[in-house]
């Protein structure tokens, strides 16, 4: 089983309207709503994969209540301890005749230390069941941003490797545990040592591979850095390698969360990282390809897989990537 | 106990943003969630008037699931037929710097003739124990036009009256059922007689009499039409009075949904039109002076009921109100 934690899930909801009036009365065509945040797109991915996983984390309000029914509805079995305070949603709204998109972000809920602490007991009641666990997102006010890398050093104790997707301080002080998997996503990267936090586009590999370094000198045993149509870059003890898929037009929302789902599923079963990394990027490719976001389509995945480049770059021909 | 039935409620959000930037993030500086809809709000301000009250209606999905816990947070007792279709979001978004607000109204749910027959059961088990029924709202996909005057000639057969607040179809149709007491809103009542429904204002009261008496000639026993600042006029067969508060400043969300709150409690107690129409006018009066929709403050209610001007129009000194 793996598990997934997410401690600060979003409620999304999406509005599709042909011309908005910002100062009236709007009648959406087409509305979508589900559970989201970066932990409960990776164990939808999972689940929808057919892998075994489980989700902890927060939940609270009534934006919690309604995250509790669509998870029950998509099936993924979660154990979400309650708080006080209101779970976050998102309100997108998609004017489809001006080609804009306005979000509106509500802060996170302020967690008690009683309410983390009977989270931190169902989470080591969850991991004992375990092969192997994902921390996604951002946190909720009111946990030390340490929080994370407290969460790995349980896992690692109990003998369970991590896998953190995190961005900020969360990332910068979640590495000091030890986990055996750091993946930073593209905007997170740079943040997380501590550099300017803007890519050049393409983004320069060679200082991609020095960052990665530098994470790893930090205590992270191997760092992906996901750099969207660009592709993924491994440094880890095995070698480094760079893996990236045909470029798709389509919703490139969720295509990170299918990334970091495809390594979990590669960690767990023991796979080699050039496998790995295949289906991890073909897997971010064909959830970029599908038009909602997280979903994709088992003829894209198998049509990514074939097209997806897998380069050894400790042992490449090709200079530019050393 | 009065029973309430909601077949249609919504989730209401709230966003304030200083300043809204229609194509790109938005950070809200403050978020209001609650379950919303016509019924909801009257049974809230019942439940805050420590009136006994039972709410009964239709939700679904993940709004829904929103709707039942924010219900037994707030201690009203309820019991919604659950639904396959997703009960409707309102999204309001309020842009702080500009004084302007964008609405977002989502479709309703389809509810289906299986999902209606459950409610039907818990309806009239809950009328049983009731003394007075409001019905209030729009009526959700699937349910003919004449729902209410159905459900009004059940209660009718059980000997308790009802009181109905809707517009439209579900109106024109709503009274075909005899109900003890219509109780259309101020935009309602002109399109319930076939008429063109815009307002002049202030509303001219004579053919606002003429148009209740019509409403009572097709089977209302007693119509009370609600004009905002404008006041009440009452059509009933004990007499005609027009009940109005001194103006106020403030929110006026909801107020029409404690009218109808008032004169349901002056129905289940037994009080004289005019003690009704005082208490519904300065209720109405001290929603509309609180800055959150529905909320009211006693002392804002108790300064109102003093305020209030209760006119008998059948033996009015001013021949304007004749």
């Amino acid at each position: 089983v793996i598990l997934v934690v997410s401690l600060n899930p979003a409620l999304d909801v999406t509005h599709h309207v042909d011309g908005v009036d910002w100062a009236g009365v709007n009648r959406p065509g087409q509305v979508r709503a589900a559970p989201g945040g970066k932990g409960l797109n990776v164990a939808r991915t999972l689940h929808a994969r057919g892998a075994e996983v489980m989700l902890v984390g927060l939940a609270g309000g009534i934006a919690g209540a309604a995250i509790r029914s669509g998870l029950r509805a998509s099936g993924v079995a979660a154990r979400l301890t309650e708080i006080e305070a209101c779970t976050r949603r998102t309100f997108a709204v998609v004017d489809t005749r001006r080609g804009e998109v306005a979000m509106f972000n509500e802060p996170g809920p302020e967690v008690t230390s009683g309410e983390y602490s009977r989270f931190l007991a169902a989470y080591k009641e969850a991991l004992t069941a375990c092969t192997t666990v994902v921390l996604s997102g951002s946190l909720p006010g009111g946990l030390a941003s340490d929080t994370y890398a407290g969460l790995i050093r349980i896992a690692a104790s109990g003998g369970v490797p991590a896998i953190l997707d995190t961005s900020g301080d969360a990332l910068r002080r979640g590495r000091g545990g030890q986990p055996a998997r750091v993946q930073p996503n593209h905007a997170a990267r740079a943040q997380a040592v501590g550099r300017d936090g803007a890519w050049s586009s393409p983004p320069d590999r060679s200082a991609v591979l020095g960052h990665a370094a530098e994470l790893r000198n930090r205590g992270a045993l191997a760092v992906v850095v996901s750099m969207a149509a660009d592709g993924l870059l491994a440094v880890t003890a095995d070698g480094t390698w760079h893996a990236a898929a045909p470029p798709v037009d389509g919703n490139p929302t969720g295509a990170g969360d299918a990334v970091v789902a495809a390594l979990a599923q590669g960690l767990t079963g023991g796979w080699s990282w050039p496998e790995r990394l295949r289906e991890a990027a073909a897997l971010g490719s064909a959830t970029a390809a599908a038009p909602g976001a997280g979903e994709f389509l088992d003829e894209d995945l198998a049509r990514a897989r074939v097209g997806v480049q897998v380069t050894d770059l400790e042992h490449a021909l090709c200079p530019s990537f050393r």
